[in-house]
């Protein structure tokens, strides 16, 4: 009689960790008696019937990599009744009887559709923005702030020996947590996110000025990609501080590279906890880091949730970098 | 009126990160209107009085920077009562009405007994080996395991171009943590941990077998320091297998280099926190991480709790690496 | 009998390995009999008598730290008959018998002025973007390189994944050195440089759509800063070849960060040449590197010479980026 | 007709920058009109007739890449007169009319008597060691050196914290070259080598001690392993002058890790290089980096060169690590 099969696919912006997720999604459900498939770029893929097969050997050395071997992709298509629909059908024709979806909120939301039509669907949040409302932390988020650490932390070498002011662009569209993250682990004398009203004399020039009251004399502005105008930020500061001021905008650097340590854990723990799920039975779940701990939540209830910005230690971040 | 003051000391193995907690302390420190003075190499140098005082420009530019920017150091006298109440005294002579100590579970014994002799302590957990049982996190661990990774990726390649096993022994003489999350996020395929006891034909020679049957060619296996043998291990699995093997020891490599991004927040926060639990008047405390938040505990208990080993992270590694 | 004093500063852009020819012109001027003063921001600090003692411990632990532990500034003032004057005094007043100056062309030629007021200088070369004619190498052109070479690896992790086309410009404004050596680093597709006029239809569009066919599908475009537009060339190829298409500008991270050995190793021995100039009582030279050697040239010279592009590289890099 | 086919093998001690090497010999060739075959695992796999063919895609993304993706073996048969022929035919039987051969000295003695059998071989010089007596540089040295210097900074962090000596074992068996240069970029107060005799007291005790006095308290001692002893100098180093010292024997991290610019660039050009002389009827002749140029030496010329050791930079690194 033949295995049962499941599939990995990775949606959405690719983040370093993926790997180590869809290896533990082929290992784990080889180890359970499952047939593994793999799903090149996302639901496009699915749509197009790219499969192909995956082995214990088919993940051997792909921890240490950045991107996703099975690529990503966007698909129109698969966001209409019919590509789900169609989507599923191309699973059954497979035999495939449980998807593990990599991904961000818009691939959660692909992977209850394809729940609700018949296909059980685990996701895992994949993103480097850490921007999933139900987990502490996203597979990706490690890395690209490290990413950013060590840019900013280069850049204030050369700040430091011109006495300059340097406004740095971190990814993070809606959400602050790497903007925060890295401007804490650099010593940043500003921060902005989107999750914070900002009024820039006083959380950005005043602090510069104090600061520099102090006896600083170069200066790091972190801002969250969500925020933006970074170049202009950097006039101004120059303009109201007669403080030579550089803007650079990290970007895509900080989505690739090897990943660290703990991507590549906290992604094999959820890729093992997602066959877990579809092996039990479960369908339409995300898979969540939540208080140090692997839970698990309906995809909907998690969609619902509200993100909570960490104001603490946006506290801290204001205190110790004076 | 001469403000009060308060003193910070790093004491026992240096790890990554304890730069970033001595940061926070004396920021924060400053913020809550203290005097913050740094204790030069332990608490050898709290016998010695050598005391520095640290401004807000004196913790510029350290949240980079490996090591300990106060040193450190063990000393027998401190170990004595007369030591103690020198100590306290010393305190008491400086007008220091608490000191935070950064270190391990010795560290913490000293700063319990100085709390006993009348000077509040609170403390940090800083070392590499995470093996204080009332955080799940201890600062430098972060680090110490990317390096070990990053080390153990590099030689993954020159093992998997002479189809080679490599035994890498890493740090961590009581407690396992480095060489699990090291081990999985290397795919290794066995890890010895001093928490588990082990077959090494079961474990190490059976494991390596089977996945050579399944096709792999080079094969990682990490030993905990805890363990050790990691010589020998390599010459007996030659033998068993007829696999060439090599052992490399990391060493102290794993102590030193600029913190992780992890490292640096974390200590951040509990340095923070531990100025804070001064400011309200608490003593003997230390400082944890624990299910993703920052708290404290009696030192006394904190000392008495058991440490609990991942087991199921174990089985997990077990079952992705083949 | 008080000793001679010799003097060192850094000047223009801040370069990786700068540190370690200060700590090199600071021992080997010790080691000599020298007395030597470091002089802080260049040639500002020069002006304004911003001179520092320097001993063997006041360069302990600089050769791992990018940027300049002199720092670094621009001068309007110093570029005037009168300024030179002014410096050629002050460097009298303290003593000082022969300047050392590390920086580019721009600062090559304030050392000629001040050689010809009567302070003998010797030039070294420290500037990342190898653009000095005289010397097959300057100090900072390897650590650049190597990070704008591990920044593109991680772009093309992500560009890989989604199947896209990057454009990465790297610094070098007048040279494309950095643009030639980090493309074919990573394999570019295409790599634009000021020296070679280029067509983009050919020497782009047509490159990447051969190397399409030929069953790639993601690719790297490396553009020098002189060439510039990498914005405009991103949606160009887009529109032309369908491929998606984004830029990134990698900017001043490319000039900080720890030097690599090569910088800190030329740097060294460069410094050391230029002290022993000093010694042999030469003045207005400047420090190269030549076939695989450590030289010395009149720095007019050195500035009247012309670079050469290394056109047969450029030639390699075509043929093996396919 | 068919086409005129060429091979390339990887052979002794992995090392990185191999694969850039092979990336540029496939496309080189096949631009060059040539049908390019790699084979696995040195001259093992060239008895054994283990080929495949190389495309251009074949090759695409392995510049990053350690080690070597075409493995490497050691062979006793092929060191006999009968290996030798049955290589020979077998490159005949697959119509192979010349070999790269990637390696140390005793590849190219082999590929000396592969050329002498008939079958054109040209060398190119791949080893960590630097210690090919014709070439001022070999493909795998900067990585190696620069992953040494990365490892002793990481250790000089926890040795400036406890003011430790750390006497450091790195690679290099008739060769200082690596200890030599990760010495001088470290700041090491004493360096080993084996081409220069030495004397403990004075080149090692004497070094320290009046370093000491010079008012620095940690310290580095470098060694080569064709030195080695570095645990039992640790000891002595404790003993007679009371500093607590430690050893760290780097090993086989340094062959690993992704090759710097500078080892993917010249390994590139050394395989362009190859394959030119193959296309121009050249055999058994070695590919050299010399005084900054690509020249080429015929094996037999290049075998009997005696490898100078560079005793004015080893005197450089005296002057200026006090």
């Amino acid at each position: 009689m033949a295995k049962d099969a499941i599939a990995v696919l990775t949606s959405g912006g690719d983040a370093p960790g993926m790997n180590a997720a869809v290896r533990a999604v082929v290992r784990s459900g080889i180890n359970k008696g499952f047939n593994v498939l793999g799903i090149k770029r996302g639901y496009r893929g699915l749509l197009k019937k790219d499969f192909v097969e995956m082995d214990l050997r088919s993940v051997t050395n792909i921890l240490s990599l950045g991107g996703t071997i099975l690529y990503t992709a966007r698909s129109k298509e698969f966001q209409t009744p019919e590509g789900i629909q169609h989507a599923a059908q191309n699973c059954m024709d497979m035999g495939v009887k449980g998807v593990v979806v990599i991904g961000g909120d818009g691939s959660f939301m692909g992977a209850r559709a394809l729940s609700e039509a018949g296909v059980p669907c685990i996701g895992i949040p994949g993103t480097i923005d850490n921007d999933i409302a139900c987990s502490d932390y996203t597979v990706g988020f490690d890395t690209a702030m490290n990413t950013a650490m060590e840019m900013v932390d280069k850049i204030r070498d050369t700040s430091q020996s011109h006495d300059r002011c340097s406004v740095v662009e971190v990814m993070g569209r809606r959400c602050g947590d790497i903007a925060l993250q890295t401007g804490i682990s650099c010593g940043a004398t500003a921060i902005l996110v989107p999750e914070v009203p900002y009024n820039i004399e006083k959380d950005v020039i005043s602090r510069i000025l104090e600061t520099r009251k102090n006896g600083k004399q170069h200066f790091i502005v972190v801002v969250a990609e969500g925020v933006g105008g970074s170049v202009d930020l950097a006039k101004y500061i120059e303009r109201r501080t007669g403080i030579e001021s550089r803007a650079t905008i990290l970007g895509h650097v900080q989505r690739g590279g090897s990943p660290t340590l703990r991507d590549r854990v906290v992604a094999s723990e959820m890729g093992y906890k997602a066959v877990e799920l579809l092996a039990e039975g479960k369908s339409k779940r995300v898979v969540a880091l939540k208080d140090g701990k692997i839970v698990d939540y309906d995809i909907t209830e998690a969609l619902n949730m509200e993100r909570v910005f960490d104001t603490h230690l946006y506290e801290i971040a204001k205190t110790i970098s004076m």
